[in-house]
């Protein structure tokens, strides 16, 4: 899709699961796919969700928005992507797009916080998550 | 739908979050009605998971069987139905059905574990939730 | 909450199955309350998906933004509104807002077209719907 | 995990939408995880679920049980089996695992049946789907 080094791709599959009544993938579900490719963004860069809040780091979603173009289908083997565009000292922001055969159906930008997992406070991002956009 | 004081009722609407591309509730979903049901059958009790968990107690799904007849539609008002069929001293079994106008869709029997929520190990029922089947 | 005639409100219980590891709503599911409330809004004025779907006309989310605030909790009572903020010839803009004892936990702005179902190309609103900001 | 060559195997990943307030995964989920690996198990042998129903040939969950021994977490990379183990004219029974390191978490029994699309009633099993447990 792009040889831009900075930019993470998941394969996800649509299943039954994912769909709905109208016979496409539920809307909100898009959302479920792009936090998957940050979850594996994360893993490759050698973190977890789970490893974060072992060093009292939890990381929320603060807003997000989507529009969507073109629904996707069952069985569609979808291609989604994450990247980070912009960081601040506790926020960083992902533009995420997802493909079914090299055309857009949806595209997203979603704000993550970086907190304090006790005091549920903003904090600095750790080392390992600094400087990503740089 | 009955007269039995120990069966408990719970209207339930069909969301478009709740169909797939059947055009129809996927089937998945009508467990996750079940529990909607567990957990009013035990509010109108008095308890909720979280109050029993101040208690140490926790309950669990240890097995459950289900059997499907009819589909339920978008928009449909179903009617899931919860009663207590058989207690042990560590266990309970519910018998659910999920109807609409009057048309039995689904039944289910999930017996639920009482454990001890630091150990993990099956406990007796407390006061409040002991002799249901009496 | 508000005397404003136009705003439309949803009560909905939080169950096990719209929270996450984290313990709280998963992010995603504001969304779906937000559905519920904009089908309930629907069938206030006698209309559902299905039986528009029957006039040949198709209501799909275009663009949505969302902001989180606050997290609601296992067992917690939301109140979750709808109104319509804009109108166009074929979209229109719901502001929805979720609450829990007062306090907002999320807003967001979903936007919604209007579709001819057979050629899934934009049209006007049909007369039930047209003209809801006037 | 095994030699025997009916046996399919899917990996599937934990994210933290198939978690809930108990820091586990949703009891209900396993039971998409399951219906993942049957498409899959479908997939490998060049049929999907549309695929069949141009053919107006349509599955569906007849009967299941499930029996839960242990908790998935999240990020856990889990092992999702399916194996038929009975077949008759209209009907098919997989027996599906999860495992996890190893370790069964849950098994369970999915009865599903063919229907004619049309008139949703059971007919035969396409040659392709004939005598798999011979």
């Amino acid at each position: 899709m792009t040889a831009d080094p900075m930019l993470f791709n998941l394969p996800v599959r649509v299943y039954i699961e994912d769909t709905d009544a109208g016979g496409i993938v539920y809307y909100v579900n898009y959302l479920k796919f792009m936090e998957r490719a940050r979850s594996e963004w994360l893993r490759e860069r050698g973190m977890t969700q789970a490893s974060l809040l072992e060093e009292q780091i939890q990381l929320v979603v603060h807003r997000l928005d989507c529009h969507y173009a073109r629904p996707a289908r069952l069985d569609d083997l979808l291609d989604v992507t994450a990247q980070v565009t912009q960081q601040s000292r506790c926020r960083m922001t992902f533009a995420q797009d997802v493909y079914s055969e090299g055309m857009r159906l949806c595209r997203a930008n979603v704000e993550i916080a970086c907190l304090d997992a006790q005091r549920l406070r903003p904090r600095a991002w750790p080392q390992a998550l600094a400087g990503i956009t740089q």
